[in-house]
């Protein structure tokens, strides 16, 4: 076993983040769900970032942002996805080092570019996202690395990904390694319409592999068939052993499998800039204060105030140092 | 003659910013001088940039800052400058052609990649930069387009660029153009070591070419040989038709040849975050005001306004609409 042991490594998508102002009638122009995340091809990219506004590039990826928390937050992180040998690879893999993130997956060679993420962000500070995956789709068993899994108390795989038949057997192979060892596995649905069209398969791959499964109140509904907390909890008990779900502005309800539902009030943010990456913060704290032994109301509290930083600036990364705002909170 | 009349032609860096926080003992590691620009071959910038900070990517470039600013005012903006056939290079064209802004200089092919700009921005708002010039240092006479600069009412030229030979001879050709058709020009003198290797060079560029000279106190000070305002002014007048000084929070001087001096106060921003662009913006309300023909204490005042608007938050470019603020503040 080489290096440090670590908290959480993430497994997902390896995308730069172009983010720029929009208003409802360009989302409208271009097809594009408000609030959601929408799959394109390369074309498409072209013609939505051609009428998008000056834009920000950031390194982003739901598991990875999750990922720079942790290490915000004072965590050990890695994180396995993948770029090409670009400088929007480059962007990525520098950000997350530089967090002192764990990233050590070998740049894809011969293929499509860096992914990127386009989000259009309207003024009532809903992200829309049309995300072109380019190499980030072709994470795959051979980039997982079995010590690496061994050294992590949690494994996490983001929801998005569970789309790409060699990204989900990388999910397998990665929770594989984490069960035989002992070690937590944890999911995040991610979106609602991943959710419905994997169904079965992804109930499937919850019961035999997952410990911690991560929705919000939508994807929990898309899972479950239900939005009655009664009939949630039910089901979300015989499925997983911890269940978090976000409920946005009304905080995170944890319901484990032996004990009693959790209710987590959310925390204000300073100001209300841009909700893109909240369920990825909100992930990080829960997360990292699981790996950490902490008890759910601390780590949903970790979650819900690592979220408020997240949402309160432009952009799905933390600004400032969320260990130190947890100590200010006396969370850490 | 094609296209719309243009307020002001920007000749200039075509570069993307690279912008993270850091501490003194970064700077000093990595012999960074604290609020100046150094130029960097690509070694440098790989060891630099790998011990930088998460890192937002931004398009940048000083000329090209201003242009965006005057597009942001409401005006029409073109510009000129060399960037690759990259990924950084598509990202600084969009964001231009997002503003409106003409950018029709052909890529580089078979040459270096995209530049960009290192910024190091410590806790006192100081932005410390570190140019690899890459793709930007070939712009050359060759990308100057006539009908362009014929239909500018200001060409203006940025002094960063003034120690690359093909450039030099490019702002001299556009100078030439912009001249014969009876039309001003301006030059920001950008950075005093520039001004220190250049002295005589430069004051034959700007006696023989340049209307508007603009330069912050520092750059004057090794312009004129002076701090002391009645030498700056007599010499300043002999050079130029006019002279603008920027003294950060202490505001800006006008030294027109034929009038009196004039002096506009800084317009405090709401917070201070990051001085990055801070003369930029001031020059393209400046100058956007005077191609309107507005007097120098309005046009003066709508560059305090730009300049107090991208100092409060991280990044060069404006974050809101310049014209809705210029409006606000009865200006526009």
């Amino acid at each position: 076993m080489t290096g440090p042991s670590l908290d959480v490594i993430g497994v997902g998508n390896a995308i730069v983040d172009v983010l720029a102002k929009a208003d409802d009638a360009f989302l409208k122009a271009h097809d594009i769900p408000k609030g959601g995340m929408i799959l394109i091809d390369e074309d498409r990219a072209k013609s939505i970032y051609s009428g998008m506004a000056a834009a920000v590039e950031v390194s982003g990826g739901s598991a990875a942002n999750s990922i720079a928390c942790i290490a915000s937050l004072g965590g050990n992180g890695g994180f396995i996805g993948k770029v090409a040998d670009d400088a929007l690879g480059d962007i990525f893999r520098h950000d997350l080092r530089a967090m002192g993130v764990e990233f050590d997956t070998m740049p894809l060679i011969d293929g499509p570019e860096t992914g990127r993420c386009l989000i259009n962000v309207t003024a009532d500070a809903q992200r829309s996202m049309s995300t072109f995956l380019g190499a980030a789709g072709y994470v795959a068993p051979d980039d997982i690395d079995e010590e690496q899994i061994k050294r992590a108390a949690i494994t996490f795989c983001e929801g998005y990904l569970f789309e790409q038949p060699n990204a989900r057997e990388g999910f397998i192979a990665a929770c594989a390694i984490a069960n035989a060892n002992g070690n937590r596995t944890a999911l995040t649905l991610s979106d609602a319409s991943v959710v419905e069209r994997q169904q079965d398969v992804l109930r499937n791959f919850i019961k035999d592999h997952v410990h911690i499964l991560l929705a919000n109140d939508v994807e929990a509904a898309a899972l479950f068939g239900s939005e009655d907390l009664g009939v949630i909890s039910e089901k979300a008990r015989a499925l997983s052993p911890l269940t978090a779900m976000t409920r946005s502005e009304h905080g995170s309800i944890l319901i484990p499998r032996d004990g009693d539902i959790v209710e987590v009030p959310a925390i204000k943010p300073a100001a209300l800039e841009d909700t893109t990456g909240a369920g990825d913060a909100y992930a990080a704290g829960l997360l990292f204060g699981l790996a950490r032994g902490f008890d759910l109301t601390r780590a949903g509290t970790l979650g819900s105030l690592a979220a408020s930083e997240v949402i309160s600036h432009f952009g799905a990364r933390p600004s400032q140092s969320l260990l130190s705002l947890a100590e200010n909170h006396k969370l850490l």
